[in-house]
C-alpha cells in the first residue's frame, strides 16, 4: 500500500497547521482515547523485561549486553540490558544504509515515517511506563510527552521537511531568449542529504527532545545513530525497535536507524562525534557538553541548559498568578528544560487590583501556593514526579548554602503508588539583586529563586543581561500595563527569549505546542536550534542542480 | 510612495520565478536597454574620478583616504582615495543603525531593497567601467556581471528572505480544546535579526559576489558593514553609495550599511570579523583565509576555491565540444569561479559518432580551439578580458615547472583599445592520472589542466575524490551513453557537485543563473553557503513567539 497516500490527510492538515500555527493534535493527549488494555498490557511488558535483555531491536552483531537504569519511583535498578556494538561497526551500518535510504523518494520517506508514528500510537502505555521509570516523569506526563506530544513533534519534522524538499520544482526547462535563437537547458533539482546523523539524547524527556533530530534526519536522507542518555535508554530502544519494524516491513535497511548504548563509566558518544562519518549532530543536555559538540566542525543542533525567568509586574489577582508560577516550577519537580527558576520582584512589590502587594507577602503567598500544591494528596505527587537523578537531589541539598534566604524548605513527599520515591518539593530562595554570580546559574531541578530588585524596570535589565549572558529557553511576564507588557516583550525578543504574559488557570509556561511554539529560539546560549522551524530542517540537506543540453 | 506596492509586479514574478526556476531577469542583460547616453556619461564619470577622492558616501567622521587600486586594462593605479574609518565607528554605527532597521516592517524593508536595485540600474554603466578597470573583466563581461545579473541575484536575496519571513502566520489564536472549557492563547511570531553582518569582497566580482550576502542580510533586518578587496573597491563602493541615498531619502539611518575600506599593507578584516558584535560573515575569497572564516564562532556564508573538472566520455561533435570548452577556460581568463581547471580524458581516446578520436587527437583539437578562440581579432581580447593581479600571472609563469607537458603556451594577446592590458592566454599542461598532488589544486587563472586516465571510470573516480577533497563549485561531463551520464550525476551528486552535460553552442558551465541556478552548492570544501537558497536566508534571523494568556 502506498503509505503517502494513507496519510495523506494527515500530511495535508499538518502543513495547514504548521503555516497557521494554531492547536492541531494528530494523536490526542489522554490515554482514554488509546486501547482500553493498554495500560494492563504496559505493566505486564515493563514487569516481563526487568532483569532481562532487550530484544526488539533488529540490530546484529552486538558485542555484550549493558545497562544501568534505575527507576527513580522504586528507586532498584531496572536490570534490563541493552545490545551495545563497536563503534566502527555502527558507523560501516549507518553509511550503507544511508545510500539506499536518501535514494527513497521523498514522499515514500514521508509515508514511511508516519507509518512509524502510527506504529508508535500502538506503544505509548509502554513509552509511558518506560519514561516513567527512567525520567521520573509521573505517569501522566510520561504518556503525553513521550506519546503523543512527541509523535505530534516528530510529525511537525517529517512534515517540515517534506515541505522544504518539494519547494521548487524537481525539473524545468529552461528557456532563454538569445535574441535570434532561444537557449534551452533541462535542469533537475534534487535535495541530497548530508550523512551520517547523531541524535544524543537527554535523562529526563528521552524521547520528546530525540524525535525531532531523528525524523528530521530521516525525511531529509540522512542515516542516524541514536545515543541515548545511559540512564533512559528504554523509552527511545522501544521507538528505535518500531522504526526498524516498519523499515524491515518495507524493504528498508534496518540499519537506517541504530541504537548505540553505552554506560556512565565507558562513554561513545565523543568517539562517535569526532568520527567523520557523521555530518549532523543532534544534542540535548548539559551547556558543557553542548558546547564541546557545537565547537566539532558539523552541523549541529544543541537545546543546553538557560536559566528561565519570571518577571512581576503587575496583576490582577496575584494568588491566581501565584498558583500558576507555583504550577510551573513544581511541575516534574523543575526538571522541565522550560520551568521557571528566577522570579524576579519588586522591593516595592506588586501592583493589582486591590493595591500594593508587599514583597514579602507576595514571596509568602507564593511558598504558600507551593505548599499548598505539593502538600495536597491527590496532585502532590503526581505534579512533582520523582527526581531523576542523586546530583539533583544533592542540588537541593546544597542550594541551602548558596548566601541566599531559604523561605521554603524541600521536602519529601510520599507517593502511595511508589513509597520509595525520589520525590522532593521546591525550596524558594530569596536573593539580592547584587547577588547575580549565584542566581544568574542553573540550578537544575525544583530550585526556586525569588529575586528582589530595585524596580519592574531594574527586574527588565537583570533577566535581559541574564538571557544575554548564558541563554534561556522561555520567560514569563505578569503585567496589566500595556507599555510593560511591550517593553517586556521588545527587550526579551532582542535576546531571543520568547515571552508568556500573565498566564493564570490552564496556560502554564512549560508547555511548548507542536505545529505551534518554536521550542528554544536558537538565538541564546541555551542552544542553536529551534524545534522545528525552517532551519533545523534545510541544514541537513543540500540543493544539486544538473543541467542538460 | 508605499515601495512594495511600486514593485509589488516585480515580487510577484521573483517569488514565481525562484520556485518554478525558469528563466527570468527582471534586469535585461544587454546595454542597448538601458539609458543611450549611459555609456558615454559613464567614461566620464570614470574619468573624473581618477586621481581624486570618492565623495559619494554619505558616512561621516572619516579618519583619511586610502586607495591602492590599479586597472588591469591600463596598468596604471587608479589613484581614486575612499574615506577610512575606526572600526570601533563602524560597529557602534552598525550597532545604533541596526536598532532602527529592524523594526521596519518586511513589507517596507522589501520595497526599499528593490528602489534600491532600480537606482542601481541607473548606474550600470558606471559600475561596468568601474567593475572593468578593477577586475580585468571586459566591458561586456562588467556590465552584466556587475550591473543586471547582480541585480537579479539580489533581487533573488531580497525576495526569498521576504518569503521566509511571511511563512508563518503572524498572530493567531490558538485554542485547545480541554474537554469542560477552551484554552484559548494569544500568540505572536516575529522574526528577529540576528545583528550586525560583515560581508567581505573578492577582486574579481566585487559585486556579483557580494550583493546576495548584502541584501540577505538587509532584508531580514540586519546591518551591514561591507569590506571590499582592497584592490577592487570602487563598484561596491558606487553600490553602498547609492543604498545610502536611498536609505536617507526614505529617512533610515544610512549607517545600516557602510563601505569598510583597507590596504593590503594595513588590513582590518580580521579585527572586524573577529569583534563580538558582528554576528554575520559572508565570504568570497581564497581557502585559507575562508577556513579561518568558517572558524570563528559566526554564523558564517563561504564561497572559497575549488577545483572545477570536465569529463569527457563520448561526444557527438568534437569539435563543438572542444570549442565550447575553449571558450568556458578563456573567459575571464579562467578568473571565473565556475571556469573548468581539469579536462579528464581516457588514454583509450573520446568515443564520437566518426568513430573514435585519440587522447592526443582531442588534445591537438583543444589547442587549437583555445588558439583560434585568443587569436581571433574580434573575439579573443574581449573573451579573455585582462589578469586581475601579478599574482596570476606569475602563476602562468610558474605552471611551466608543474612536472607536467606543456602542450600550448600562454601568450601576450594584445587588445587594439588598451595597448598596456595585462593579457594572457590560457596554457595548456597534460598530466598523468597519478600527478594528482599537483592537478588536484586550484591554479587560478588561465591554466588548463588535460589529465590522461585509465578509462571514464577512472576519470569519474579521480574527480570524485578531487571533489571530496578539495571541493568544486560546478563541473561539466560530456557522454552520449545514458548510463554513464546517470552514473556521473550520481557520483558527484554524493560529493555534492552539480554537473552540466553535453554543453555546446551558447549553454557555458561558467555562467549561473539568478533565480534558477544554486551557485555553490554549500557541501563540498568550496563554500559553506549557496546563492541562494533557504538555508542562505533562514540562518540570518531567529523566530520568536510570544504567547498573551
Amino acid at each position: 500500500m502506498d503509505l503517502f497516500l494513507k496519510h495523506k490527510n494527515n500530511i495535508d492538515v499538518a502543513i495547514d497547521a504548521i503555516l497557521s500555527r494554531k492547536y492541531f493534535s494528530v494523536y490526542p493527549e489522554l490515554p482514554k482515547f488509546y486501547a482500553e488494555d493498554g495500560d494492563i498490557k504496559a505493566k505486564n511488558f515493563i514487569g516481563t523485561l526487568l532483569n532481562s535483555d532487550f530484544n526488539e531491536l533488529l540490530q546484529e552483531r552486538s558485542i555484550e549486553y549493558i545497562g544501568e537504569e534505575v527507576s527513580p519511583f522504586l528507586q532498584v535498578g531496572l536490570g534490563i540490558k541493552y545490545p551495545s556494538y563497536i563503534v566502527s561497526d555502527l558507523i560501516l551500518n549507518a553509511q550503507r544504509s544511508q545510500r539506499t535510504w536518501c535514494k527513497i523518494s521523498i514522499n515514500d520517506r514521508t509515508g514511511i515515517l508516519i507509518e512509524i508514528l502510527e506504529r508508535l500510537k500502538t506503544r505509548f502505555f509502554d513509552l509511558a511506563y518506560a519514561t516513567m521509570h527512567t525520567t521520573g516523569q509521573s505517569f501522566m506526563m510520561s504518556f503525553q510527552a513521550s506519546g503523543p506530544h512527541s509523535n505530534d513533534r516528530a510529525l511537525e519534522a517529517i512534515i517540515q521537511g517534506y515541505i522544504e524538499q518539494t519547494k521548487y520544482v524537481t525539473e524545468t526547462d529552461w528557456i532563454k531568449p538569445m535574441g535570434k535563437f532561444d537557449l534551452k537547458i533541462h535542469k533537475v533539482f534534487n535535495p541530497f542529504a548530508k550523512g551520517v546523523g547523531l541524535v544524543i539524547g537527554c535523562s529526563t524527556f528521552p524521547i520528546w527532545n530525540t524525535v525531532p533530530g531523528l525524523f528530521a534526519d530521516l525525511i531529509t536522507g540522512n542515516s542516524v545513530i541514536v545515543k541515548p542518555h545511559p540512564k533512559a535508554i528504554l523509552p527511545i530502544a522501544i521507538v528505535v525497535a518500531e522504526i526498524q519494524k516498519v523499515f524491515k516491513e518495507n524493504g528498508i535497511d534496518i540499519n537506517t536507524v541504530q541504537l548505540a548504548v553505552d554506560t556512565l563509566n565507558d562513554p561513545i558518544t565523543k568517539q562517535l562525534a569526532e568520527n567523520s562519518t557523521i555530518k549532523l549532530i543532534d544534542y540535548t543536555g548539559g551547556s558543557v557538553f553542548g558546547n564541546y559538540i557545537e565547537s566539532l566542525p558539523k552541523v549541529t543542533f544543541t537545546e543546553k541548559a538557560g536559566v528561565n525567568s519570571v518577571i512581576i509586574d503587575s496583576v490582577i489577582d496575584i494568588k491566581a498568578v501565584m498558583q500558576n508560577i507555583a504550577f510551573a516550577v513544581s511541575l516534574y519537580s523543575g526538571q522541565m528544560c522550560t520551568a521557571p527558576q528566577n522570579i524576579f520582584i519588586s522591593k516595592d512589590g506588586i501592583k493589582t487590583k486591590d493595591g500594593i502587594v508587599s514583597f514579602d507577602d507576595a514571596l509568602k503567598i507564593l511558598c504558600e501556593c507551593i505548599s499548598d500544591l505539593v502538600n495536597n494528596p491527590k496532585a502532590g505527587a503526581p505534579t512533582l514526579g520523582a527526581i531523576q537523578s542523586d546530583i539533583t537531589l544533592k542540588r537541593i541539598e546544597d542550594s541551602k548554602n548558596l548566601c541566599g534566604k531559604v523561605v521554603l524548605e524541600s521536602k519529601a513527599i510520599s507517593n502511595d503508588d511508589f513509597p520509595d520515591a525520589r520525590i522532593a518539593s521546591p525550596t524558594v530562595i530569596v536573593f539580592d539583586r547584587n547577588q547575580n554570580d549565584i542566581y544568574n546559574n542553573e540550578y537544575f531541578g525544583p530550585i526556586v529563586f525569588v529575586i528582589k530588585t530595585d524596580s519592574t524596570n531594574d527586574s527588565i535589565a537583570l533577566v535581559k543581561n541574564l538571557v544575554s549572558d548564558k541563554g534561556a529557553i522561555t520567560c514569563a511576564a505578569y503585567s496589566i500595563d500595556e507599555l510593560t507588557i511591550n517593553n517586556i516583550a521588545e527587550e526579551m525578543n532582542e535576546v531571543f527569549a520568547p515571552v508568556s504574559f500573565n498566564f493564570t488557570g490552564a496556560a502554564f509556561i512549560n508547555s511548548h505546542a507542536a505545529f505551534s511554539d518554536f521550542h528554544v529560539t536558537g538565538g541564546n546560549a541555551a542552544g542553536n536550534a529551534s524545534f522545528v522551524n525552517t532551519e533545523f530542517i534545510v541544514k541537513r540537506f543540500v540543493w544539486v542542480g544538473n543541467r542538460y543540453a
